[in-house]
């Protein structure tokens, strides 16, 4: 029988290929088999990350989104559409894993928070080897280009999903000292608001594409209304104690 | 006139020399001159992760906290012997980068994120060139080694510091889907009671020495009471949107 191959859930950091792990890299420059997620028709950005270090020779697995934004997440089609998604793309690693291939996912910052990654990782775990190795967050890279520390002394951090209703987001950034929002897309002008029912809006900062070609760092008034890219990160440091 | 040389905040992530970042283990293997926080009298955390790096010749710089838990951190003596011991340990840096040399400040975890080096930081970056290297917090090691995923769909994350009061605690556990709780140390019966009346409890796992040796992974309500090791987090993990 042969023995079942390791599956990795590779996390790549915040998108600078100098910021992934020591252990990351070595993983990555080893095995035969790389999966990834990509929208339709992409290229695929985690992939862009890891491109320089795959072997020559590897194997990759593909797994195109059904959809993104077309339906509310909190739909049955959604749901369902994305949970067949991730059964058979599991399946496949399964069946790689189960041959005795070493397999790794790449996966863009952290695997464990908020990652795509983790719902092949649930349904993967019970009958396969995984290893999750940890990386540096996106937040990590944004609230490093601005240039200030994030949270000093006692300092509460709160992250937020920008999806969540604009009542609640108002709630949590009244009630936390340093704060991160993601998921901002759409949402940013929704965020704004909240921000200033807060008292926060002031002195906030956007971090667009962080440690990656083309970041920028704006005062978030400076910014204008409308959509904005994937890859930003709203950041409002805390002011706690510092001698 | 000579060029000042650089000051790298190098952020080592959470403990495992193998998690530290391609970027982090580059600058630590080339600096002439290293500094790095430690209690008197002990060797130092963060230079036993950067010690199988370091070059041969490098010149070290010990910075030894004068006070640690003796006094109340929020006392006039606290503060005024922590500001003195910031300011002489940023003199001797500056001198350093002032004469031209290229300086690594060792970080553990991220350096922005609760670390000594941010008093550092603020003391320098005015008058030398600075550059911080993101690093993967022990918090992300934390909830890694648990085997579980933090945050889930717009899961809201809120991390504390231990030393909070009771009811501080309470509240903003009360408020979170996911939780990590730092600066554990003599705070745990505390923290412990503020995770009962907010009802998270049961479902909070506390994690020693996360990616170091001596890892340990215990439910929180297997641990006992006391004081616990400084490398303790506790995480409650997110149970939001999974297809």
């Amino acid at each position: 029988m042969t023995a079942q191959g390791i599956i990795y859930g590779i996390g790549l950091g915040p998108g600078d290929p100098d910021l992934m792990s020591v252990k990351a890299r070595r993983v990555l420059e080893r095995v035969d088999h790389l999966a990834y997620f990509r929208k339709r028709g992409a290229k695929g950005h985690a992939r862009s990350i890891a491109a320089a270090f795959m072997k020559k020779s590897v194997s990759e697995f593909a797994m195109e989104y059904p959809i993104t934004t077309e339906l509310p997440p909190d739909s049955a089609p959604y749901r369902e559409s994305l949970a067949a998604f991730y059964n058979e793309s599991a399946a496949h690693l399964r069946a790689l894993s189960n041959q005795g291939h070493e397999v790794g996912i790449l996966c863009e910052g952290d695997p464990f928070f908020y990652g795509s990654f983790m719902h092949l990782y649930e349904r993967l775990k019970d009958s396969q080897p995984i290893e999750v190795i940890p990386a540096i967050t996106g937040m990590s890279a944004a609230w490093t280009a601005t240039g200030q520390p994030i949270t000093w002394g006692d300092d509460v951090l709160t992250v937020l999903a920008g999806t969540l209703p604009e009542e609640d987001l108002c709630r949590h950034i009244k009630a936390t000292d340093a704060l991160v929002v993601m998921k901002i897309g759409g949402n940013f002008d929704k965020i704004c608001q909240a921000l200033k029912d807060a008292g926060k809006y002031e002195r906030a900062w956007m971090v667009e594409f962080a440690s990656m070609e083309g970041q920028r760092i704006l005062k978030l008034s400076d910014v204008s209304e409308g959509r904005k890219p994937y890859f930003s990160i709203i950041v409002v440091h805390g002011e706690g104690r510092r001698p």
